[in-house]
């Protein structure tokens, strides 16, 4: 039975990689003897705002719903659609409709790119962020008072809710339970942020109950970025809410030299809906359309989802070849983010040749 | 006349790297004629609490109100009590009630400190983080509901006011203007923050029209953090929210090679309640009762209080002479966080004879 794949290339380089991220699934496809089933969809992109006026036509629910998975490009468009109308009219939309609850970020120092981190060796870094991906501070709850005025007060609310916050602990929990160093990191910010984050701790504390094989540490967000770059080597799987894993899943792929070599998997863990994959950059419009974008964040996402359709073997196949081809250091397939001269196109080439 | 300055050290290596700060509060004093008035009071901290109940006694704010500025170690303890307890009794209640609105934290890579980062010398690292200190997202707003049920809803409301948020962004416009390259950033999450921030956004621009001198750009607080690891030489002026804010001010001192040297100056540039100055680091159990702290932090934040109130040659002697021992690179004499043997109070008194 072919795996029917949704393919949303979005906005700016992410229709630069995006055909880079199929065409490696094909390469794995092929030699794994696995059917994939592509089919294109141009909205979730500001192109598609500007004509239609909306991110997502009526029926995008339905349309997509019966998919196996979702390969995202990347979205936003600044210039012409403000950030947050184009954001919470697609991807946002993605994650909460479908309940794609988890949000899993491998940060990996990877053979052949330098860190910015002084002395980092590939080993030295490899952790996992997992971030909530459906609540907490990404709310459209609140509003505004004496609005225009002196006076203007604005609210924004943060909701967090136990059905939501301990199913992600629990996933977070399983998979530092899986992994050889049994470790697990909590982000909070309960000095400072007096409601929701000491209740947060709460939960990790009471999580943590059922696995007494983890161990758990938690710091606060502030330092605990000063940790990801003075100690990154203590991570192994780091949960946090909402926003903490968006800051924690830029600052930890920087930390292993480029965003653009990061994938995420936002998934629905009952498999209801559809998961998403997409790279952690966005769609860069400061290189957009030069064709150099680094497409190794699109196609290691692209090995998430084999993974999470049941081709292990695959994944690993597509991940052993961008480590081969960046391990050969040849800078003229490289992009220029990591150092090389090369083009998209030519460093995606290689990898599915490397398949 | 002499200025009277309030001595709060505090809980953990804040009682350790206080006498440092205050030893070398004196060598300046001494030497540009200064009179200095140290008055010391043991509340705001955990050992406090721990006897009365309350982080602070009931008449603190008549206490300390007419004082000339506020020196304060560190605060928090807590295997005795719980951060938000402690933080929320002292700290947090100073910056509202003195109406501290600017948090000001030099970032400044130097001399004979080793940068985490590779390939970064000392001149490379050097901005101010403006946080905005009183508001915004440390709100005790909120509630929760369903209490201790599985359908628990938890919520924290932020709270930005635009007298709030432009009171702090034309402290940071200033700022910036004063300095020579005069760039500002604004720390932003407009993309998935889709209430308070894009507003942020309009006030950074609206703002920006009376200071045509100066560059600004604005980054998403995620891929801020990033650039603050590849690209720490882009930035001049970083102006942020209360919790970015404090994320910014952290990682910034991190990328500088310790957050053992990172002071900060919680101001309130009216001059109608005391200022004050503290050290970005925290009362660090892990390392209190050792005598190993490193006391730069509390060092510098000194400098900054002679610099407020007036005394910019004796502020700039301590700084020199801080400098001038860390370029020495004594091993004997640094503490353990900068690679040296040496104690929180050798260290000390090597900078006090340098000054
Ligand atoms: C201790 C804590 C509440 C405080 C803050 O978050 O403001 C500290 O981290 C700081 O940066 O001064
Ligand atoms: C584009 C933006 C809304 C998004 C987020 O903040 O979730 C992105 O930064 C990410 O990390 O996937």
């Amino acid at each position: 039975m072919a795996h029917r794949i949704a393919v949303i290339p979005g906005d700016g380089i992410g229709k630069e990689v995006m055909p880079e991220g199929v065409r490696t699934l094909e390469a794995a496809a092929k030699c794994f003897n696995i059917e994939l089933e592509f089919e294109y969809f141009d909205f979730a992109s500001c192109d598609y705002f500007i004509e239609h006026g909306q991110m997502l036509p009526d029926d995008w629910f339905e349309t997509l719903k019966g998919f196996d998975a979702i390969f995202y490009g990347a979205v936003g468009w600044p210039e012409t659609v403000p950030d947050h109308i184009s954001l919470w009219g697609s991807l946002l939309q993605f994650r909460r409709r479908f309940d794609q609850y988890v949000n899993l970020r491998p940060c990996r120092l990877l053979p052949g790119i330098k860190s910015p981190l002084a002395d980092r060796q590939p080993g030295d870094i490899d952790f996992y962020v997992v971030r909530e991906n459906t609540e907490g501070e990404y709310s459209s709850v609140g509003g505004k008072m004496f609005e225009g005025t002196e006076r203007e007060v604005v609210i924004q609310e943060t909701v967090m809710t136990r059905h939501g916050t301990d199913r992600v602990l629990k996933y977070a929990f399983d998979l530092a339970q899986s992994r050889p160093r049994r470790k697990l990191t909590s982000a909070t910010k309960s000095n400072g942020i007096a409601i929701t984050m000491p209740w947060w701790d709460e939960r990790v504390a009471a999580m943590g109950q059922h696995y007494p094989e983890v161990t758990v540490d938690q710091f606060h967000i502030d330092i605990l970025t000063a940790h990801f770059v003075m100690h990154p080597d203590w991570f192994d799987v780091v949960v946090a809410s909402n926003l903490f894993g968006d800051i924690l899943s830029d600052l930890g792929p920087a930390c292993t030299g480029t965003i653009g070599v990061a994938p995420s998997a936002n998934i629905n863990p009952e498999g209801t809906f559809p998961s998403l994959f997409e790279p952690v950059h966005g769609s860069a419009p400061d290189i957009a359309g030069r064709g150099v974008a680094n497409p190794i964040g699109q196609i290691w996402s692209g090995a998430m989802l084999l993974e999470h359709l049941g081709h292990q073997e695959a994944a690993n196949a597509i991940v052993a070849a961008f480590e081969a081809v960046l391990a050969a250091c040849d800078n003229s397939v490289l992009t220029p983010d990591i150092g090389g001269q090369g083009t998209t196109e030519i460093l995606g080439r290689a990898i599915a040749r490397a398949i």
